[in-house]
């Protein structure tokens, strides 16, 4: 199978994972069709979306039909097989973490391209991968989950700190992106299966009145 | 009358019937001045602008003053008779749906004129038409209504397919424009009329561990 | 000391501030490290950062990794300093209010460099100073506060105001600029010494039907 090929297949299942969890959070909050279909399509695109308005380049998603066509199968799929979902929680899963990590290479290579540095493009492939889960919970009025919980954005930043190095030992570029999606899956696979957390921030008592 | 003109006056109406909307959910909400002039503003501009932003050309309202001033104008109108307005319901009705009807036609047209495909205008339309409301309801912290109620984004798309019909079938532009305003309106107000809902998706039970 | 020092003190203080403020309101709701910092990163850079959309350039951040930096130095200074934070709570106040004041006038200034008219620079200004805040609230899930308390985009709109008045008298552009920056910090400054508050609208009773 071509590079190309398999990449697309990945690409495709990372969408799907993606449209289907903001689907099935909006049908939880009692959303209709159109409403679950603007949170899953927004769950898939939004964070490539912002990307590429920060980058000042036209939304991919506007050149290309599929992306929208698959969140609507998406939709079609969780209405027919709702009450089967639930069984398939751990393939969802590992189809989301295998989109993650191709989000975040794909937005650290466009960002790349654009010839911004490493840090930026981290920012970057951080965005793609986690951001369109941030404005799925906006959207249904809940405080975003990978801040809370998870090693979600951070499986993200631990990646492209892994593309860097490898960059910067003079890897190839096929392998630095293959050593980054790694690092995002393991990261997530580990951090579920050992019930990392990231630190929280002992609340300080009194008020805040900077910035207020 | 002149085309020019009646359009410029529906689109007045319709920026005042968006940004009254905004006001008196933002007043209800125990805004200030300041609080429910900034969601108003961005229930009349805020679907344009992300569609602008999409499009990469300058929001629409940058060029011209009378978005603004015309929000300020609501906004006083708001204040002096808010014991009146209650009253005038169902005129607001009327003018929020011929301004949706409007909202959409410009938006497709627009997105049209950068020879992008239908169904990116169909989107842009929608955008243009109900987004606005969706980014009043996040900044009053409330899940957008129209995500769970209402006929609204589901008319907007309504709209946008008679559009691709109409264009399909060679009609003349303006009476493509006219066939898809009126499908947004007749779709509105029939769906008021006899309380159509879009479906919702029967809630899973069972937790969701798929990109959270 | 040279002029252009100065203002990278003042920036890098009301950078400070803000970040440090979205850190401490993101610690209150129990996020981990990464959510407290993307919060911070974005009270302290979203309201630029939709600026330089809106305007169509290159966000600034992604061309100078200082603001990025300064944020992190933030996240650790609370993390460390947590207990202290209280009793620093007026020195954050004053840092926040002369940090907003420059936001405001850079704002301005960079709109005005594009040949905008004053009102899209007071627009652009009142958001660089005031709109990290609201994304700040969006991200934690609460109703922006300065649409409901303080007089905060106010002051801003004030100061733009001054701006304008001293532009039109044909002032110096420094005087300009100092003047609307004294007008921002004495209105933040003047509306807490006095608990001024922008007046709320009386809620309207009965169901806004329009636009819902």
């Amino acid at each position: 199978m071509e590079t190309s090929l398999f990449l697309l297949i990945v690409e495709i299942i990372g969408t799907i994972a993606f449209a289907i969890s903001g689907i099935r959070l909006a049908a939880a909050k009692q959303f209709d069709w159109f409403g679950a279909y603007v949170v899953g399509l927004v769950t898939a695109i939004g964070g490539g979306t912002l990307r590429d308005l920060l980058l000042g380049v036209p939304p991919f998603w506007m050149g290309n039909g599929w992306y929208v066509s698959v969140t609507a199968l998406s939709l079609l799929f969780v209405i027919v097989f709702r009450r089967q979902l639930v069984r398939l929680d751990s393939t969802f899963f590992i189809f989301d973490t295998i989109g993650l990590a191709l989000f975040v290479v794909i937005g650290m290579q466009k960002t790349l391209a654009f010839n911004y540095p490493m840090w930026v493009a981290i920012i970057m492939g951080t965005l793609t991968g986690a951001f369109g889960g941030v404005i799925r919970d906006i959207l249904i009025n809940e405080v975003p989950l990978i801040f809370r919980k998870e090693v979600y954005g951070t499986a993200c930043i631990a990646g492209g700190l892994v593309y860097w190095l490898s960059h910067t030992a003079g890897f190839e570029e096929e392998l630095q992106q293959i050593a980054c999606a790694t690092t995002v899956i393991a990261t997530r696979l580990l951090s579920v299966k050992y019930d990392w957390r990231i630190p929280i921030i002992e609340s300080t008592p009194g008020k805040n009145k900077g910035h207020e």
